[in-house]
């Protein structure tokens, strides 16, 4: 396929990143984990550049901030996608390891990056992965609630992200250093927590000492998002 | 020439962002707009990347924020760039419009694009422009104090700007919404200040009647950026 067109988008309170992706050629579009308090910047922007958009992926159900997910179906019909093991009844597609997402004339990959939580996805298009919370820039997700498991988070990363090709550009789903991009050599060879040969053992040690806050309103913000950050009524589409 | 490696990089309280440009061949190096209170930051990512930092090219002297340059000339001995119209004796090179400046393999080319202050510079590589604050992604930089001109700013967006390609790359020196990077032909279309067929009599108007409050500490961060970012008395370096 040729490239795909990628928009980094920042929301500045959670340093969260979505990711508008779409064909140059036919303007279908897909957004990475949109935020509803930028859907209007966001909805502005889709429109401005002419794009359908189809689908809403999620890399996993949030605990720091709420999904644009159920705004932008609500306005656009889009789609919204995310991993089988949330359990969400208000998606329109579960994903699972390995399918393939058309978008235009190319495809998006889903590979199933679990241990920060375990529905954690990454998406992978030629020569960029989007890694969610997965893995970070120099860093990666925490692992000591929900779902997480350090030793699950140490195989996904090595196993899935650490085999791409070490040129294969890293957006993340969000950086608290200023970072906006890196790439899965650097990675490897410079990620203090997973890099340069860590071993799985040491890795969930230090994973499980972290000691950090829970994430603010982790309560409100994981049920606000299983049901794609809408209301209670008016969570579920009813598709014609 | 190839491509060149680019990582934008964003300084979170005042939304700057700077911008390390490399060749993945020679790893020699250039960074725009450095920030000082991130120097830290930026000389870990260049020694992990194994780069030679060859110059620190400014935009202008800035009014919000203070340049890193100084520090990083002190510690990798790379060359201070900015215009001539700046009038600072402790840069290493005045540049003027036209001037070609050889990273690696390759070149990056000085546009003079006033009108933000006297002495704005956007640097071109193929296919990217770094904007500075001439032009930001739907918006420009005030023109309301120092040597601002908003005719000036309107002339060298419309002159030198948008008569780049359509497809080239905006990378701006700052954003206040979330946005990394735009294109020319976004801007043209859809920049409200001055895209989409502005006159030049109205944008005056416009800008002359913007009202915004001075920027914080701008005395201070002019006189400081003049030297580099140091303290006066090791601002200058002397070369060997």
């Amino acid at each position: 396929m040729h490239n795909l067109n990628v928009h980094q988008l920042c929301e500045p309170g959670s340093y969260t990143y979505s990711y508008l992706l779409w064909d140059p050629t036919t303007l279908d579009a897909a957004i990475i984990d949109p935020v509803r308090a930028m859907v209007g910047r966001d909805l502005k922007l889709i429109r401005e550049l002419g794009l359908t958009l189809r689908y809403t992926l999620e890399t996993h159900i949030h605990s720091d901030h709420i999904t644009g997910s159920g705004l932008l179906r609500q306005t656009l019909d889009s789609l919204v996608m995310l991993h089988e093991n949330c359990g969400s009844k208000y998606a329109d597609v579960l994903l699972r390891d390995g399918d393939r997402i058309p978008l235009g004339s190319g495809k998006i990959t889903v590979i199933h990056t679990p241990g920060h939580t375990d529905s954690d996805i990454s998406y992978l298009v030629p020569g960029i992965a989007f890694t969610g919370d997965t893995l970070l820039i120099r860093s990666c997700g925490r692992t000591d609630y929900s779902s997480g498991n350090a030793g699950v988070l140490f195989d996904s990363i090595n196993s899935q992200l650490f085999s791409l090709p070490d040129h294969t550009r890293v957006y993340p789903g969000h950086d608290y250093n200023g970072f906006s991009c890196s790439t899965i050599g650097e990675e490897k060879l410079h990620n203090p927590r997973i890099g340069n040969g860590m071993t799985r053992e040491r890795f969930i040690t230090v994973m499980n000492n972290l000691r950090m806050d829970p994430p603010r309103a982790i309560h409100e913000a994981v049920s606000s998002n299983l049901r794609c950050g809408m209301p209670g009524s008016e969570a579920a589409v009813i598709r014609h």
